[in-house]
């Protein structure tokens, strides 16, 4: 059966980071579903572009996911992080074995989740809270997996996280694959 | 005064470069238009993402620009061949003193609208005729620059392009900082 992945798209989401991810993922034969999480199926994006969501959040709700993955961006990740439906999807996918994504500013949705305790994780300089009761571990690398947990630094590292996810649901030889396919320098 | 870009959106552009050009070139502070070649303005791209132009080429013809880039993908690239306003303002654009760039499947349209001879040119894989009649030089190089012409060669390769489209309008400190912003790998 074909892995799905969920990735909600809020107003002023990160255009290149939500792309990036969509576009690697069907390369990679994964079913994506993108989904507003208003009535609203155009997206403004950070930077402009407007972009037609599949389908509204709470039909896309309907079903599971082997993974969730937020693109970046602000104020997209702040809609997100206010958004209880995303936290609970989130938690409930990784409950059920699958993966939970996030890149730049939306490691913090994550956090809100309660899904960082704990863990190695990265994000957009500064974009996670860095208290003394923060519980995981924030590190300085391009993209960070820990278990079921994957988060990401920004548009730059955007291709190497879409990557990634596509090991994690089709295995390596999968990522060869589309890697040859977008000729990088 | 702003640059001015024409970012021509056809039916099965590639999404991942169509919007790494735009995102990075209004991270620059530089005027991008997006238009469809026809009257429909949301674009479905070629991994199936739903983009909606600003307005239609006809509407965008109205007016000069620094820079036409055209976006590579399939069947895209071949629309975008087959347009002859798309020819027209890539030659105008250039007699101008301006830029025409394209990346991917594109080149081919710098091709068909006589802008290669006895230029230094790249793109994707052989989606250049490589025939004897060709009169341009084919390198294998992520981003090829040669007076008014800037090629590249794919979705792996659309950041550094995009970069480099950046340095030609607005300088080099610009691309730096846009280029910081990405915290690239």
């Amino acid at each position: 059966m074909k892995k799905t992945v969920l990735v909600p798209l809020a107003q002023g989401c990160e255009e290149l980071e939500a792309v990036t991810i969509i576009d690697l993922l069907v390369r990679a034969d994964i079913e994506v579903v993108t989904a507003s999480l208003d009535n609203e199926r155009v997206i403004t994006a950070s930077r402009g572009v407007q972009l037609v969501a599949q389908m509204t959040l709470d039909q896309a709700l309907q079903q599971d996911y082997d993974m969730v993955v937020l693109p970046g961006g602000l104020p997209g990740a702040d809609y997100l992080n206010a958004d209880t439906r995303v936290q609970q999807k989130l938690q409930q996918t990784v409950e059920k074995g699958g993966f939970a994504a996030a890149i730049c500013a939306a490691p913090k949705v994550l956090q809100t989740a309660g899904l960082l305790d704990n863990k190695q994780v990265t994000s957009y300089p500064g974009a996670l809270q860095l208290d003394q009761n923060a519980k995981y571990d924030w590190v300085d690398q391009a993209v960070v997996e820990d278990g079921a947990i994957i988060t990401s630094r920004g548009p730059g590292t955007a291709m190497d996280f879409a990557l990634l996810l596509i090991v994690k649901l089709r295995g390596d030889e999968m990522r060869q694959k589309v890697e040859r396919s977008l000729v990088r320098a």
